[in-house]
């Protein structure tokens, strides 16, 4: 295993050190439970929005933190969902009178320690409500879920549910914002290599030289086939027919078009994939009306990549173009 | 080879169509010669920034072209120069009537190769005024260069001589920021993997899974020293020990700290590296005024990070914080 770390067990608690110094404008860090918070949090009178999972997906979560997006993240360990006594302090931490918004990604243990903090906070009179995201078309069930995992879809839902608690929207309006967003997301993710966890110490998965992964999760959980390596048309148009078809996206639907790096694939072949994806969203008469194009949900050091796409109407629109001040994604005064 | 691309021939002209798509509200991509440009040059009046070199170093340096930094980036094929009509073509674009500068990393073909350019824009009497960056402190000579190489200080050349050409300095002075900048900016960089170039189709190095090179080029040209791998307390002040010691940095100065990954090293590991080397400049009564952290600088999908620290007074602070828009650094109005 070659990583950039000092021992496994300290790896999140380090990497939040510097992190919190490199984006102390914007956030601050709670080291005991593991915590990422806006810096002006709590703000009165504002929809707090809590999100958290295990650790690896960097800059999901604590990189979406800041004015117009997250109010607290929550890390587990890698690839470990965070306990309850984290979200629960996480929930304290942002209260500001309006209520909490939280947001999951279906996994198992997210789903569960996210629903024990819930009743915790519940039982201080916290008004408390949970989305669960599961967008990923590729399994039914899987490793660590019941039902589709939650993947790229969670990096829109946070920017776009963010942008409605920021602008002043109730907790029954942001909560519905978020399922609308949940209704209308789809995503599907291919691996070339497969990512190292730092206290296992060697890879995830073998993957032969000339084999991908098709429809993998974002902590290397197997997807539909693992079939022979093909060239970027292929894959590209591999990943989204299941994506179209499935919610179904048609003929003069508005869309937000997130091409993703599973952390190793880099810009060159990221832009490469995604002037693909384009082009084939056009063909079906698919209107891309914004885009995001980056490693924004990743697993490590996975070599790979994603497509999330999200139907969207002149509201959802307003609230992705929105002003957000996050360490990850950053737009508008 | 694993790569999402179709044929290593046409990778790069690929990527620039899906980065003309998913960034077209801030630069145009020309096809023949390959270029991207601020998508409102000319900008009457204005010094233009121009810059350019081979491909694979995403997001450097088309990611950096728009309002605030570039005006046009010259890809050129995977680490590679661009060649002279390249970037003949880019001054022609982006002519504004005040001159251009050309920012120039010390490799020897990408410096003959920009030479020629400028004498070419010279006999079509426009000013033209080169800058040659050779930030890299770990070599001396190297296998593409005479002299130090150019890396990490880059970027914040970029985003500093940009900054005082969109503020309306004249030629000199932009031309002096950026030789102001070279004077006191030092990087070095390490490596735990080899990347692979699409045309080659295998690593460009062997580095055993127990061994790390350090002082690694940017196009994993050999560096110091190979060396058993280390935690990353050893690793981070193996870099910073030949950086603050060249120019040298003392208690005291002010700096910005650029703490890049070299590609495929995560966020996680990054941030980690980040938090010991605030730490150790703390120690040296060295002064951190502003951090860039992520991969801005990097080698396809290779393992690595790098560290640069510029010198910084009041008015290098002020452009360093002056707005700017582009596809891969974005903040302020």
């Amino acid at each position: 295993m070659k990583k950039i770390i000092n021992d496994p067990s300290t790896v999140v608690a380090e990497s939040l050190r510097g992190m919190a110094v490199a984006h102390a404008d914007l956030i601050r860090v709670v080291e005991e439970p593991a915590l990422v918070v806006r810096s002006d949090a709590p703000v009165q009178g504002k929809v707090g929005i809590v999100s958290g999972g295990g650790s690896g997906h960097e800059p999901l979560h604590g990189g979406f933190v800041g004015k117009g997006m997250l109010d607290a993240a929550c890390p587990g360990a890698v690839f470990t969902s965070p306990t309850p006594d984290q979200v629960q302090a996480a929930i304290e931490q942002v209260h500001g009178g309006a209520g909490i918004l939280l947001v999951v990604k279906n996994y198992t243990g997210d789903v569960l320690n996210f629903e024990t903090a819930a009743e915790l906070a519940a039982a201080e009179e916290i008004d408390v409500r949970t989305v669960v995201i599961d967008d990923d078309v590729a399994v039914k069930d899987s490793t660590y879920t019941a039902g589709r995992r939650g993947v790229g879809g969670t990096v829109l839902l946070e920017k776009i549910a963010g942008a409605a608690a920021e602008r002043g929207d109730d907790l029954d309006t942001v909560e519905r914002v978020a399922n609308t967003v949940i209704a209308n997301v789809r995503s599907m993710g291919i691996a070339l290599t497969a990512p190292t966890v730092p206290h296992v110490g060697e890879p995830s998965f073998d993957l032969p030289d000339d084999e991908m992964e098709v429809g993998i999760g974002i902590h290397g959980e197997p997807g539909r086939a693992r079939m022979p390596a093909e060239g970027a048309d292929g894959i590209v148009a591999r990943l989204l027919e299941p994506i179209v078809t499935d919610l179904p996206f048609g003929s003069g639907d508005r869309v937000v078009l997130f091409t993703n790096s599973m952390g190793a694939t880099p810009l060159i072949e990221l832009y490469l994939a995604h002037g693909i994806a384009e082009r084939l969203l056009a063909e079906r008469g698919i209107v891309v009306e914004r885009r995001l194009v980056g490693p924004f949900i990743t697993s490590l050091e996975m070599q790979g990549m994603s497509f999330t796409l999200l139907k969207v109407d002149d509201e959802l629109l307003e609230l992705w173009d929105a002003p957000v001040h996050t360490p990850a994604l950053r737009w508008g005064a």
